[in-house]
């Protein structure tokens, strides 16, 4: 990888409206099945990294830095195209998921109905894949 | 519809985490073609809301009220289900969607890449719909 040109990447043909921690979530969709993955926070250095790249990152607020999404677990996300809503303080990545989004083995971290039946699909054990 | 029982329908299966404002954002997706159509936050009365009608209601960050989505419009959401994510601060609404869900006349408010092209579908004239 080259050099990052975060001045060439950051510019989008959309107005982006960042709220006051710098950050707009991103909700990451499988392009082929239309499985809706996860929902994550990005902001603009994410975004240009995202864009550069081609592989999903992201901004973790809990560990208050850069994530490329699947750099420990090897499930990345290659990024086919990036939307946006139409008051631009929400973005949609549609991703080829390789393995699961979900750090729990879940395919998609919507596994379970908000009354805590499972209705989602696992796809690896997370003690294979994390130490 | 009947006098609201908030406290049976704010009970959940699943731990909720509201933010400090006492918001979660839900994306909704079209529950039979699993188009993205929107992303908006809900409080505890919202989401209660749209478990008691089965219609999607939504807190309005701008306006500072409850919305019930369509009250205007006419393009209400029947909501089929409603999932969380692995670490509860995120909901997905599976929703029909009458009419378009973006107040642009878009089906979608995703309806633009983040370049400015448009890839989404207009489905009504703002101009009919909204005063």
């Amino acid at each position: 990888m080259t050099e990052t040109h975060a001045g060439e990447a950051t510019e989008t043909g959309v107005d982006l409206a960042f709220d006051e921690q710098g950050l707009l979530p991103a909700v990451a969709q499988d392009a082929e099945s239309g499985e809706v993955l996860m929902l994550a926070y990005v902001n603009r250095e994410a975004l240009a990294r995202t864009r550069e790249t081609g592989e999903a990152h992201y901004y973790s607020r809990s560990r208050e830095e850069l994530w490329h999404k699947g750099a420990s677990s090897g499930h990345t996300q290659a990024v086919e195209e990036v939307r946006v809503d139409c008051d631009g303080d929400t973005l949609l990545y549609l991703v080829e998921q390789d393995g699961g989004a979900c750090h729990t083995g879940y395919r998609s971290c919507f596994y379970r109905t908000v009354d805590g039946e499972t209705v989602g699909e696992k796809v690896f054990d997370p003690d294979d894949v994390y130490e």
